[in-house]
């Protein structure tokens, strides 16, 4: 199985930084995890926003060289790990410009008579990490899910990955968040996981 | 009345930038709007990317000197309406980016006791246009009204703002999607409102 990590947390003095550890750590030591690549997006620069007018057309995105590599590493993986915080209810705009240009139509879906199109990223699978400031309930009671909702059927689903699995941690900035217990969790979910 | 407009699509040969217009033109011709700012986020340049870290700490985020004429143009104020598409079910990365950096703690609300803080920017009112291609009866079937419960519940009721109108316009690229009737239904609306 090869492993792609997206990480998406602007500095590496955090709880976030701690969970990448972990997710590599585990990955390591667990002999179905082939290879493992890890993109950090602040670390990379990455340029989140999209683009396009008269010149650059939006069609044309599924082979926009600035963005091929990006590309070329989602085809390469099996299993696809998002890390972030989730700000105002969903992930940082950072990760939301990953998604707008890299999931373009003609690479990760392709336009089909229906309301819903053909995914082309079939069989891959995905694991999401998320911490937050609040409790883990207020996302489910308060927001209807729609966190999990955007990611799992607004995007996911919608390009053909089905397989959609959600670490969503509450109390991250509390004493009482039982946080090295959670880190715990995540090392040896990755340690254990074959498919 | 101020209206406060931010635009957020990266093409002016569209039909977001038709909404923008309309808006423009109602809003002129309303004499109960004195005065009307509009923000374009991509032809301002906007950089969306929230950084914080050692030196830049994210509590100092509402004294931001970088920011510092957006939460200007926030407090004066007394509508702000969001013109934009909707990407994967919600808006795109700038329109994020402008969020997570400008509805800061101590700005926007400050922590109080108990689960929710208090909204700083209360007696404030939002409309929100935005333009889809699938139909417009998919978030609310699909997703369960997640880019809705998104903005309005985890972002401007948390800051205080109660009074959140949406226009949420679907099949926006195809022939059936009486993009003329709809463009007109906007510049009645700015033309008319009174609070």
């Amino acid at each position: 199985m090869k492993l792609l990590v997206i990480y998406t947390y602007p500095n590496q003095q955090s709880l976030n930084y701690e969970f990448l550890q972990k997710v590599i750590k585990g990955s390591n030591e667990n002999p179905n995890i082939k290879k493992l690549q890890v993109l950090d997006l602040y670390e990379e620069n990455f340029n989140p926003l999209l683009v396009f007018n008269e010149q650059k057309r939006r069609r044309d995105m599924y082979k926009e060289p600035s963005t091929e590599k990006y590309r070329k590493q989602i085809m390469w993986a099996d299993k696809i790990v998002f890390i972030y915080p989730i700000w105002w209810g969903r992930p940082p705009a950072m990760l939301m410009g990953y998604i707008d240009q890299l999931f373009a139509a003609n690479f990760a879906y392709r336009d089909k008579k229906g309301l819903f199109p053909e995914g082309l990223l079939k069989g891959k699978s995905v694991v999401c990490v998320s911490t937050m400031k609040g409790p883990a309930h207020y996302p489910l009671l308060w927001l209807h899910n729609a966190h999990k909702i955007l990611m799992k059927k607004a995007l996911f689903n919608f390009v053909g990955i089905k397989k959609v699995k959600f670490f969503e941690f509450g109390n991250m900035e509390s004493p009482k968040g039982n946080q090295m217990k959670k880190l715990e969790r995540i090392y040896r979910y990755f340690k254990k996981i074959d498919h």
